[in-house]
């Protein structure tokens, strides 16, 4: 059991993760820091937290594990300011989306006397705020633990044994790897939700009165936070441009298909993403 | 009340309809057939079936409203084939995902003894068959109604009702300006989830155990029945082309964005997608 868990600017993701660790019993003490006054507040009054701090230096005094919730332009700036107020050999995490520059300036600041090891939970919602956070938003969903080769073995372990604690399934990868991936089943679906919403917003906004199911889900998450996907988009950049010029030359095959009323080659494509999608594992 | 529904080729739409039929107690009397003759003995045992006929032409003897189920390409055959057997005045309806040539051709297979009048309710599923039916599938969704300008007005009003009596919304519009409707809101989508997946499935299908909610909801869709997409994206081909294209203008502006580092026009065009997005009508 941790000793004392630090949660850094807790929105959704991070207020789970300390709901979560209370439900799961995996941490003696739950700490939080939040960067307005008034969610210092509100946070005081909640079961699922022990503690609230004035600053994050404050916060990373006594902390056994730290993890880092802000968007993913402000994690480096925190983890520099805890670094000198860490215990030695503490372990600092994160939550962003993108982790190949996090990684490496995460671990330039911390090394030697404390750890950075990155993680991404493929949880969320287009929902934001720590009013919507939820103890089983990491249930069954992997998560990405993103060790550098310099990395501390046991504290990636720890990091590792804590998501999975938390009822996530851990995944290791390399950093880059992890944003190679993620480009390609996040944040590509994401520009393209986005890219729909915005084409029929300018053709004929009443049309969406009348969306089925379809429309709804392949656009949900159009309604995330644009602020916090401009960070994203901006970090994995050249993936997801990578992403998206190879994703297109698939459109255009299709469109080509269609063009050219090769109903054989339009069904072969459409059974290729069918026999995909049936391989997901479901859902519990 | 209508005296007698008949459901021809009911899967998981002809299926809802007899249920929500029953359900909402619209016809004295529901009729199915089904091309299969192990699914016409599963039919004889539903609670929502009064009578399981061996032919369409049998079943359509005494339809006061057939409704078509059929997929869109068999639509016009079921229609013609019924044709001679209708009572004066019937109604025939479908719920055909493509609606100009079906309303065209059906509008001339009856006419003047019976009525064709078009329809198309938004509602539906990845899933196939008349075992995934449910009485409330229609409930709250929009159901287009297209009547062509030579459409008894009357027949196009009962239908109208019909939907209405079964819980759905419906929006009386023109067949082709249907066709161009959904051509954005749902061909368009199909093919975005299906590209997306059939993309994925040549990268890397390892990829999608790691999938979070966003990239599960976006590619749904894609698990939806190829033939029956076939003959839907065949029938609208040219509306699909023309929405395709200009789907593209957009995407290329967000990658060209992306690749500019322009992060004020990306943030802009995520912020139109979410205030599109956000002023969806809730589903209660």
């Amino acid at each position: 059991m941790l000793e004392n868990l630090v949660i850094l600017a807790p929105g959704l993701l991070g207020g789970s993760v300390a709901k979560s660790a209370r439900a799961h019993g995996v941490a003696r003490r739950v700490t939080l820091w939040a960067r307005r006054p008034e969610v210092r507040l509100a946070l005081r009054g909640q079961p699922w937290c022990d503690a609230v701090a004035d600053t994050p230096e404050a916060a990373a005094a006594g902390a056994s594990l730290v993890v880092v919730a802000a968007p993913v332009d402000k994690i480096v700036e925190l983890v520099r300011a805890i670094a000198p107020h860490l215990p030695a050999g503490a372990i600092v995490t994160d939550v962003g989306s993108v982790k190949g520059e996090i990684c490496r300036l995460g671990q330039a600041a911390l090394a030697p006397r404390a750890h950075f090891v990155g993680s991404h939970p493929m949880a969320g919602s287009e929902k934001t705020g720590w009013e919507h956070a939820g103890a089983e938003l990491f249930s069954k969903r992997a998560c990405f633990v993103t060790p550098l080769p310099e990395t501390d073995a046991a504290a990636a372990e720890t990091v590792v044994k804590f998501w999975r604690d938390l009822g996530a399934e851990p995944v290791t990868v390399a950093p880059d790897a992890h944003d190679e991936i993620v480009a390609h089943i996040s944040h590509l679906p994401q520009v393209l939700a986005s890219a729909l919403g915005a084409f029929l917003a300018q053709k004929n906004p009443a049309w969406r009165n009348f969306a089925g199911g379809g429309l709804r889900d392949t656009t949900r998450i159009a309604a995330s936070d644009p602020q916090i996907w401009r960070a994203i988009l901006e970090q994995n950049r050249d993936e997801l441009l990578r992403a998206l010029r190879q994703f297109q030359d698939e459109l255009q095959a299709i469109q080509a298909a269609l063009a050219n009323r090769d109903w054989l080659e339009v069904t072969a494509r459409l059974e290729r993403a069918k026999v995909w999608r049936d391989g997901f594992r479901p859902l519990v």
